[in-house]
């Protein structure tokens, strides 16, 4: 059988660009770096995006929608800020027919355009903590375009918020890392992550402090999957945002904001992709269980579909394959391809048997199973194809992680994977020495959890090459 | 007491401007024509756009994303449609520190780079019925905005599908305007709304028949509320769109598209609001039920809480309103103003006596209920505020419209509202003479259906004064 995909290990670049291509994902837009979603991979981001968004609403914040088209000059307001982005900005001069007086530029975040609100919004200690979330698009001008990780326009969410105290805003951002980022991550997209410090030269312009959940790619690289910020007073400075606390005293708040994108499904491609194609988490999976006439015959077609049906009744999402007039290989391809968790061929002989195969695409086995108790038997698959996938991830990210206590040893050791460092003995300087040699220091753990001083006995930098 | 608002008899506009900005539903950008949704507009756009996305997705179509710049040549491939649109445009001439080399267009609409990708991905009949929709924000610069009704920025979703027939694409275009758009329109959001055929005149560029749902305002203005399009072959000529049929013949498919918009938003407030404020809809209430502690009193806060939480367990939007230190009446006044459906009041000699008020918002009723049964009561008073509101909507819908027979007569009475006349009386003719006096045919209509042929007996056109 001619292959499908170029192997992982032959070219796992390569690898990437097919299985987006033929599992058909995503393709480049018209316009340099843009990108269009097809309905499969959108899917999946929508199964992403509700879970990710109960989990901001259950930390109190409300969505809203703030202007795509921002003044230029409120990007000056912020001077860190507008540093870090202005290569990358896309400018409208025009609108209506004519020139504007003051070009707009097409949001690369909503940072500035967001504070100006609250600015306006907030004036009491009774409107704290404010917390408000944006899903929206962005636009960052990218000169080296790769599908969802490094795109000219991206989807992503961003929040931020106010409090009245810089306990409440430190608490608040690390409750999102933890209960938004990691959760949806490891708990829906079955993928392990690091939630970390980043190094002052890796954090937000802007931020006092950054925090983020960082994953290992199959190929040995990271990639950041969510960030938090603690912004102390910066916006609430450069945007004049004040309050009057409850004695009269007129006060800044203390701000947080944080963000992810669709780098998620490329983290989701990467990590669980084979050869095969995609291997998707049923949480995210637009198509939990395919079920396949694999041969035409009687009452096959009728059988199949009542299996959909008690499947979809039991709150499954299921569909029906009953296309015999292509072969029962070809359609195997390329629901492997396509990385659906379950597969169910049915045929005369199954049906006169009473038993059809069962194919787990996590697990890789196929099984018989009885046909009356299959729909029941169902949730239970999709829950341990669920956790199959998040314990080999685990398992492939021990294997590509190790230790060095040395800068010479990490530089060697990130050629094929994450290294942990201790902090102590890398430090600024050895974070530069890295990056000459393409490693950045992703972030700062201990014991597993994002610590608040970095100069502590026990911090370890997570180095890798990342994309 | 100070009244809130301007009263709608006084000055419509401004009673709406008034309600937009102190239900802090919405407010102007800094960008011109640009707007804000705050949180509580943009709750009510959630459960509106879940609504509405779960019809559409019943419909076959699935969802998919597109990039927000396009090649400004693309726009010219389409003639007629490229023709509605210029002076409207927002272009992007700089992107990453450089000028362009050509020039890009922020999407008025997404017809052109959805067209071009149909036409890499439809290649043979097996592929059709392609349907796609796209949730996103499009930029149309307006010099006259009105927030949520003409806005530079607003967010929509855009629908186009591709089928072998064009009795198929008709029977799609019409099944889109009736199940996904009138009934969302007049299910989730109470408002009834006529189904007719726009006029030659009044349909989208490119299109070959166009449909809508056109709504009308209290002040006897109509809206228009969701659009759906028989596009015939026009786009897969413009964006050479073809396929193989089953006796391996290239053809063109027939295709559809449709929209609906943030203009909703307005329309909900525009059909329900009255001197007080927003009536909300039980089904798009971002708050259902707020619960008041009236005053406090010993064990008032915990009884509060225990309903909440028991309605919470129920599936109704409930909130808790504690802020003993603001005056009660001038919560009312707020949770009025903000149109929640149902508010209860409580304080100790409610508990004592073991009964509470309840404010129904639609029928402006407050009853006593008891309190142990309350919260199993409120889903059926939902219910009945729910269907209130849209019987009201009707009530006032018919006591807006008339009927005449001459043109001249309808000139006079669509000072009041809307009226309907029959099609042959007016013709294009008579369509234009409305229009110098800015009246405009919104549909036509024949026995409360969308006419397939406009000159047929009985065909009435439904004209009035328009947002």
């Amino acid at each position: 059988m001619a292959r499908v995909l170029t192997p992982q290990a032959e070219d796992f670049p390569r690898w990437y660009q097919d299985v987006v291509a033929k599992a058909q994902l995503a393709e480049n837009g018209p316009v340099r770096g843009t990108m269009v979603i097809r309905p499969w991979a959108y899917g999946i981001w929508e199964l992403l995006q509700r879970g990710l968004d109960d989990r901001i609403k259950a930390s109190g914040a409300r969505n809203a929608y703030f202007p795509l088209l921002i003044p230029e000059s409120f990007l000056r307001r912020e001077a860190e800020h507008v540093e870090g982005f202005s290569p990358e900005l896309a400018v409208v001069t025009f609108g209506g027919g004519k020139e504007l007086a003051e070009p707009a530029v097409v949001r690369p975040t909503s940072e500035t355009i967001i504070n100006a609100s609250l600015a306006r919004w907030i004036s009491s200690y009774r409107d704290l903590p404010f917390k408000v979330n944006q899903w929206a698009n962005v636009v960052r001008w990218e000169l080296r375009p790769r599908l969802f990780l490094r795109t000219s326009e991206f989807l992503w969410q961003e929040g931020h918020t106010a409090h009245a105290t810089r306990e409440e805003a430190h608490a608040y951002a690390l409750g999102i890392l933890e209960d938004a980022y990691a959760a949806t991550i490891e708990l829906d997209l079955a993928i392990p992550v690091w939630r970390g410090r980043k190094t002052e030269r890796e954090k937000f312009a802007g931020a006092v402090v950054s925090w983020s959940c960082e994953g290992l790619m199959r190929d040995g690289k990271a990639l950041q999957m969510g960030t938090s910020h603690e912004l102390g007073q910066n916006f609430a400075h450069a945007f004049d945002i004040a309050y009057t606390d409850d004695r009269g005293t007129l006060q800044r708040p203390w701000q947080t904001s944080w963000g992810a994108s669709t780098r998620l499904l490329g983290a989701t491609i990467m990590v669980h992709g084979d050869d095969r194609g995609l291997r998707l988490p049923p949480r995210v999976a637009p198509v939990q269980v395919a079920v396949l006439v694999a041969r035409a015959g009687e009452g096959v077609i009728e059988r199949a579909e009542r299996l959909v049906d008690d499947l979809v009744q039991a709150g499954i999402r299921a569909e029906l394959d009953p296309h015999t007039d292509v072969s029962v290989g070809r359609r195997i391809v390329d629901w492997e391809l396509r990385g659906v968790p379950v597969r169910v061929e049915l045929g005369p002989r199954d049906i006169a048997a009473g038993s059809a195969p069962v194919a787990l695409r996590a697990r890789d086995e196929k099984t018989a199973h009885t046909l009356d108790g299959l729909a029941r038997a169902i949730p239970a698959l999709l829950q341990a194809e669920q956790e199959e996938l998040l314990r080999q991830a685990t398992t492939l990210r021990d294997r590509l992680t190790s230790r060095a206590r040395t800068i010479q040893d990490a530089i060697e050791q990130a050629r094929a994977g994450a290294v942990r460092v201790p902090w102590a003995a890398l430090g600024t300087d050895g974070e530069g020495r890295l990056l000459e040699h393409g490693i950045s220091v992703r972030c700062l753990v201990r014991e597993g959890e994002p610590p608040d001083d970095p100069d502590v006995d026990g911090v370890e930098a997570i180095v890798a090459r990342a994309y």
